[in-house]
């Protein structure tokens, strides 16, 4: 069996019960860091906190020399530990369906993760995300084209950043949107290390966000639609939003 | 202090180590089952594996009411358990806010929710999401239009079904739905029990669906817009999806 649990967002105590029991009970257990990261632990305090030895995966024994893990899990219990929540990644939905198709059996312990902790850190209300992006280090014209079709519906956008070969930061990520298309004017929200004792939230339009300190990673940004006059409200407390942001209420 | 604490989606083994910590060091503990409900367990499990005395909380405890919930964390550490991840909901959202307005310190400790599970279940990818909405009970218009805009951005809609008075199945949803629009033709994912041992995940027309046994609640659905090669994959793997679906691969 091949199981898949969720570490959550920050540190080790981020797992849920269940899964802790369940890779405790495992034959094997592994972790990989490169989907994502957390910030706030190691490799050998989650070993002891799990008290079990475990190895660590690669990039490429998630994508093309997978076919091994996946036989190891024929006929013994795999655990793969993944930082957040297991199948937000499409990495693990493929690994999934590579066993599933060979016959063996899968689960899934899922965890907190980052679109969850933007709701909370923000007061944004789940149901007005749209799609999602990734700002990458290669300029492409994705993230614009979904924050546009997004706007297009009146929904937010959370946008991810690049974490190869190092995390993007909030300014990062802004001057490269800003070097695509026209978008300094938009108002949006930064967020830094999510999950943490520490977040650091902020809203204002992209181009002031700019140059605001947010901090060490990991980043996200959400670019807003129009709000809830709630939302509103949220963001002036949660996010110091400053009050022309009203302009933007519905 | 007032802590938010997610129970994730099925039984009292869904809640991170964090969370258990904090709820067992916490003054005072309440539970809310308004907003969503566990399936996998009960007040009575919940209190055991916690070790502590919870009290339940009413509608109208978190809603007109809930002033006296703010005042009691005023001077002692309150902690709010809530199925799924806390934020999700917007009652909470707002209960935080009047704490932070009248200086009460707030914290969230996220956890595993639907929005999470439906990907892990479907092997749908998050980023292809829409916003969603909520099928309720009295008849409305609005379901319909958010599959309409995420349609025309080529993104997936996830729909909640009314909990009030009881919990709407898939079935009941797909007629009301049928009612109001001319979508019966749409592909969809019904996913019943999501986070439980036994889930059921089912793709077919939307038409179809309505005559596949799901089970017990709670139950959501997935309306599809265009899906990705490995979308398509999973879900003739993970969903018994019919070749035909063939059709919306883009």
């Amino acid at each position: 069996m091949l199981i898949f649990v969720g570490m959550g967002l920050w540190d080790e105590k981020d797992i849920t019960c269940k899964g802790l029991e369940i890779a405790r009970r495992s034959d094997e257990v592994y972790i990989e860091f490169y989907t994502s990261k957390l910030m706030g632990t190691n490799l050998d305090k989650i070993e002891k906190f799990i008290g079990k030895k475990i190895k660590m995966l690669e990039r490429s024994d998630l994508e093309e020399k997978s076919r091994w893990i996946v036989e190891r899990a024929k006929d013994r219990t795999v655990t793969i530990l993944t930082p957040g929540d297991p199948m937000i990644a499409t990495t693990h939905s493929s690994l999934r369906l590579e066993a599933e198709k060979r016959g063996i059996k899968t689960k899934i312990v899922n965890a907190g993760s980052i679109i969850n902790a933007v709701c909370s850190l923000t007061g944004l209300q789940n149901y007005k995300f749209g799609k999602s992006a990734t700002v990458s280090w290669m300029k492409s014209r994705v993230p614009l084209d979904v924050i546009m079709q997004n706007l297009s519906i009146n929904a937010h956008t959370l946008l991810f950043l690049d974490l190869h070969p190092k995390p993007m930061t909030i300014r990062d990520a802004i001057n490269i949107l800003v070097d695509t298309g026209d978008v300094g004017e938009l108002f949006a929200v930064g967020i830094a290390r999510a999950g943490s004792e520490n977040p650091v939230v902020r809203c204002d339009r992209l181009e002031r966000l700019k140059s605001y300190k947010f901090g060490d990673p990991l980043h996200v940004i959400v670019v807003l639609a129009k709000l809830h006059f709630m939302e509103y409200e949220c963001l002036r407390v949660f996010a110091h939003a400053p009050e022309e942001l009203e302009e933007i209420v519905e």
